[in-house]
């Protein structure tokens, strides 16, 4: 097997990713909340989420321990998870700490949790965690996987990506190494995590399965659980839903079965025609993930990976299980998230939403895309960013990316921004679709900078300035035309804008009257342009 | 001013875009239609759209008169418009074509374009077009603008982008130039397009204006549209719904006026305090339009151009005023399209989408994405193709892109690929959506050469089969990875797509039978992938 390496890795930081930003934090009773305070020609500010964590730190000390007293104070405590406090009706810091980031009430959000309608992935050994919440009444996030395969990447690089993708906005990041150095890997990943971690437990088992998934056993899977966990861990994928009975629904599908772990156990339950393992013993497995506070994510196995495949039976069986699980987790204190597709095209998302709603009870959602057509391999960040948009306007809580090089390839540092961003616009999108408070003043502040010609502003405001003036500057790289009153898409006669500004002051100053003055002056607005 | 060179431009032809495709011509009595046909390594074959045009010609030469017997043999009938003809129930060769191209009955065409319910954007003096329809019962169609500004660009560019937009998609492609040279960047763009050009005059009456938009007067706008017509423009651009009393409606927006066209019918407006002289001379140039079968874009001059502006007073008013325009050019026998917005949020694409079919009596809509979201400068092709794909779903006929570029600068030609790409997607997802039939054809083929591991296959099939190819041996360049039934995305272990097809066969074979007999081969499946 041929590798190639990747191109070298540049460090990129926070001051230079964002200018005119700088991060600051919000202070309250226990917490200490960051977030991008972008400042403005105008002397106006603009507060955005940051999810880029602590900056300039050692990746072999990791990042400071800022839950450790928190921790320490519920120490030995009965009650562990967020679920537990909330229904005890205990407002715990995390749940202080996310009310602040999003704008909301700490009741509300205890709530929203205590209803399982939003979770707080929040293992209390990951003390290095920045809390945040994934809940349809919250703004939309966007999850980043990472994590090296047998082909490709490495350690360094992986703690690089999981910067770099929280660096552009990704809320949760998904560590899927399946090479070697698995363990080692993921340590140094959640050493370096501000944002939750989730993995897929069945892809390190399946490792000291010796790679066959007919030799997986129980115990392996529960030894890596309990590993896993103690390194802090945030969420596991788990796809207890993928039961015997359904696979044989895939047999007729154009794409069969496309999630590995689903595939993974498939294989398992039918080389022993046993009920898959995860479901068999899904009350222990809940039990190891309370000790330490980690949400379900529980995988969609067998979700649809075509066009062709989206909304069948098997999909839906799998779905209605996942509800079944949903509730035995929570009867047992355990937060839960429910994986959903795939490849849906438009006409078919909205039923994803609602029966996932109905059949899981509200617990929040967490789609892969959907990928709205087939394709476009090369471009599956915009294809799915298409569904994604969508699924989180009907109530999709969170969404995980798909990066260019879906379907074709691990990807690099830039494929991993051209998800995020992608993502972070679905996402926001979405935010504004649903009336999300706040959401439309990031649009506003950055409307109102273009309509008055403030370039750097709108650079600054934008989701990646150094693109956004990079782009202008292709063509008008003179430090002048950053005070023009047009660019050169439309150039100086025709900007739109310009001459809006103008028509806006001649109304304001009666039009009648204003019309033969101007006529009188000629074309004086103009001369100052040339 | 400064100005920057852009990247040279390299001249890129069909077989090296479309690897494994070949142009071939469905023949019919009076048509020969050209259709891209993929060759799959299986022996299959599926035919595509094409609107890359006949390759390998001179520009100076221009492209051969595909049309020029058709419009002999109808040389000084009275009757001359598309839309004419059809209500007579002449099925023209332009419907033939079209037919064909779109697989479906010409007599279904004739009563579309009859009804006013479609277009076929074709003018008399337009020989060298290969005819395609714009209404939303036929395949979803994008526009992508070109033309130069007074800051950027040459002709040379400009024909290379317009051949350029063509093979990557584009419908349509808009020349909104305003620079110099006006006149002869449109005549080397028309005589080498094959696919409809479309313009707003008022720029060039602008440039004879001096650049004054209260200096137009109604005789340089007509000479204008004469001049144009007679080149052989398809479609004109005309902001005849900008009226007078509408524009003070804009003065409280956050961003005004956003149109070029709108802005400067505004100006003019105001400094005469008279009645907008495209509304007023309308049944003019109609007249005009008429002896040409040149087709109407009305345009949304009013159109919002922030997320906060969405769907107000002043954009409907104008809608409103395009419906009657609508029907006073088809008293006249002229074909029309309602141009759209724009900026706005998810929630608000829907009411655009049912008033324009109400208050304009379903003229196909050609909507101007819209944008999501307004805070991701450098990344306005992806915020736009979300709301693009959702308003086609709904009915939009088509789509004109945005690229990258978009409020920064001039597009190169990087930019009018990318534009064109996202707006593919868009377009082909609303097919799906809509269940335009055959549409789904491309997607399963897809998906079925991915499952079955015919690398090669998968990549040309894409939308852009390069890329999809690069990203690919980015990391596995080797050729037996081309057949490998892996790829560095999950490596050989993992691989979803590899155990379905195991877990598939022994579905086949009986579950429990295989379930023995495996356990006896042990790994021996994966073996031959090491």
């Amino acid at each position: 097997m041929t590798t190639r390496a990747l191109p070298p890795l540049q460090p990129t930081d926070f001051s230079s990713a964002f200018p005119g930003s700088s991060k600051i934090h919000v202070e309250a009773s226990d917490v200490r909340v960051p977030m991008r305070e972008i400042a403005l020609s105008n002397g106006e500010t603009l507060r955005v989420y940051d999810s880029s964590g602590p900056q300039g730190h050692d990746p072999r000390a990791g990042l400071p321990k800022l839950r450790a007293p928190w921790l320490a104070a519920r120490n030995g405590a009965a009650t562990v998870t967020q679920l537990e406090y909330a229904r005890k009706g205990v407002v715990t810091p995390e749940m202080q700490f996310v009310a602040i980031r999003e704008g909301f009430d700490p009741e509300f959000v205890r709530s929203e949790v205590a209803r399982g309608r939003a979770i707080i992935p929040a293992n209390v050994r990951h003390l290095e965690l920045e809390p945040m919440i994934i809940g349809r009444n919250f703004a939309v996030k966007i999850n980043a996987n990472i994590g090296n395969s047998a082909v490709s990447s490495s350690i360094d690089e992986e703690v690089e990506k999981l910067r770099w993708a929280t660096l552009w906005g990704a809320d949760t990041v998904m560590d899927l190494s399946t090479g070697k150095q698995i363990h080692e890997t993921r340590e140094w990943i959640v050493r370096n995590s501000p944002v939750p971690i989730g993995t897929v437990p069945i892809y390190q088992a399946l490792e000291k399965a010796g790679g066959r998934p007919e030799d997986l056993t129980w115990e392996m899977y529960r030894d890596t659980l309990i590993e896993q966990a103690e390194q802090g861990v945030d969420y596991f994928t788990v796809h207890a839903g993928v039961l015997l009975r359904y696979i044989p629904m895939t047999a007729r599908r154009l794409t069969g079965i496309v999630s590995r772990g689903g595939s993974i156990l498939a294989k398992w339950c039918l080389a022993h025609h046993r009920e898959n393992f995860t479901y068999t013993h899904f009350a222990e497995i809940c039990d190891i993930m309370r000790a330490y506070d980690v949400s379900f994510s529980l995988g969609d196995g067998l979700r649809p990976g075509s066009i062709a495949d989206a909304n069948d039976e098997a999909q839906f069986a799998e779905l209605k299980t996942q509800g079944e699980l949903t509730r035995i987790a929570w009867d047992h204190g355990v937060q839960v998230m429910n994986e959903g597709p795939g490849h849906v095209p438009m006409h078919l998302i909205r039923e994803n939403m609602e029966k996932q709603l109905e059949w899981c009870d509200e617990a929040p959602f967490y789609t892969l895309g959907p990928l709205t057509t087939d394709i476009a391999p090369g471009y599956d960040h915009i294809t799915s960013a298409i569904g994604a948009a969508q699924i989180a306007w009907y109530g999709t809580a969170m969404l995980c990316y798909v990066t260019p090089k879906e379907h074709l390839g691990l990807p690099d540092r830039n494929d991993v921004k051209a998800g995020v961003i992608a993502y972070k616009i679905a996402a926001h999108a979405a935010d504004l679709a649903k009336g999300h408070p706040g959401a439309q003043a990031w649009d506003d502040a950055l409307s109102k900078a273009r309509f008055e010609f403030r370039w750097e502003d709108q650079f600054n405001l934008s989701l990646d300035p150094v693109t956004a003036r990079e782009y202008h500057d292709a063509t008008l790289p003179a430090e002048g035309a950053k005070v023009a009153h047009f660019c050169s898409m439309c150039g100086p006669k025709f900007c739109s804008m310009e001459l809006t500004q103008q028509v806006r002051q001649m109304a304001a100053d009666g039009m009648e009257e204003k019309s033969r003055e101007f006529r009188e002056k000629g074309s004086a607005i103009y001369l100052r342009q040339d």
